[in-house]
């Protein structure tokens, strides 16, 4: 809103790459047919579409998968910020569902609100590219941690 | 937490049906491997497993896909104690990941909290039974609207 | 983020005047000395400063302050795009924390993210004004109902 | 729902002195009239009444006014299972407004469902004691931080 939206120095030169890399191991992301369209520092672009078997009872894209969307792009938003030997961990999120999820195409971007050492808060926007323009279609803030030295990878 | 467990009145007597149905409609259900195993008024039970081609970059089940499961849970919950010719939509949830999804097996519950006339709210329960019993890996707060008389389901 | 901030068009040309009236109403907000500062359509901005009677365990102005001041901000935002006759209620608000909220003066801002029928979406900022400029303390994303014709106020 | 709630063994014997002296310099919870009813690990239960000075705009206590005691009862069920030497910090909460806050009075209960090593989760459940018996007002989901050897107390 009122102030502008950040811009953010990774402290790893390369963290395009090393987004990119982690997202090929999220084989969810195939399954869903999500792609990593575009990475830049703390901000993230991926791309879907509507597809038949991932709809709900009115025939609408399911609001898991929008939201297994935005908690990729929020995720990755924040790991692109993040020392090179960090792992990325989704403390908690919570979305918005505006409009139904028609399609056919969707962009959904995440992007950083404010970097901390250990947590980083980030907004998702879920929008629809179909018939009538661009849509707002769901809106997420997700709570991420920076986990460093844990084999485990548990809070 | 200190008040009793709500036990909840069904307005529509077929309601076990209705949700039955309405699941089965839900085509990411199946996609994803999720089952209906338990209906009750205000209470849904779904079955999942872990699965390669759902996971996220470090091996475990996908966030978005455990909230999949916690939004249908919680959504026919809802849907459950609504008028037979009522339509549910999810105006928002909330999800809290407390532990990583390893499975191999889960029981995912969701759970009406406050049946209103046009607002629902729902809790949701993740839970893995795995090699040492049974964990909790994430919770949900999800709002549901009854919607009546609108063909395009929209708010 | 990529789409524009919407502009809105209020239902009721009366609609600054009716949120005057309204927020006075809220006893609360004398007594934490917050402030109407700008009133238009679809958004709002209040005023806050940091007093010794309102804050947490280490001198901060408690989250729970910070939060009422977010959640009248959003909730006339939506209000301010309601038909005259129409009541305002939140549903449901979540609050991200982002920095100790030190002031000594806030601004706090509420804006209409997508307004319905029925269910109106909103965010919010608190935004922090020291000695080192402005910063965001805190962001909200809140839920509210439009109730029309209903004395009880009541969902 | 489903598995038993949970009993926790604090960290440090002397939880609940440190947990009363912490509260009493929130100078917010004298100003709302806000009391520290019961300690117990990983459980707090406060008190709260109806109060003309603290209402919203219909006469009702302000969602704000029962966020803030339940994010105080949430924190503090937190750090009662803290070590002697940490600090707590929420990090985000989220509230759901289900009935109108009348009163007269109020129990506001805080409690743990998972306590790790650097993040905590709780609940809260805001319950009208009036004279139509016991009623549940509000929900939170509240994540907390346990902060070591920060003086900034800072995330």
């Amino acid at each position: 809103m009122s102030l502008p939206d950040p811009s953010w120095t990774p402290a790893d030169a390369g963290y395009a790459e090393r987004v990119r890399r982690s997202f090929e191991r999220q084989a969810v992301m195939q399954t869903l047919g999500i792609t990593l369209d575009e990475v830049a520092p703390g901000r993230i672009m991926l791309g879907m579409t509507h597809q038949p078997h991932l709809v709900q009872q009115h025939g609408f894209l399911h609001a898991g998968v929008v939201s297994t969307a935005l908690d990729s792009a929020c995720g990755y938003a924040a790991f692109s910020l993040m020392p090179a030997d960090a792992a990325v961990l989704t403390i908690e999120f919570k979305v918005n569902l505006l409009a139904p999820a028609r399609g056919p195409r969707f962009r959904v971007e995440g992007q950083v609100v404010k970097a901390g050492r250990t947590i980083t808060v980030t907004e998702g926007r879920a929008i629809e590219r179909g018939e009538r323009g661009e849509r707002l279609v769901a809106t997420m803030t997700a709570t991420v941690m920076t986990v460093l030295g844990r084999e485990g990878i548990q809070h």
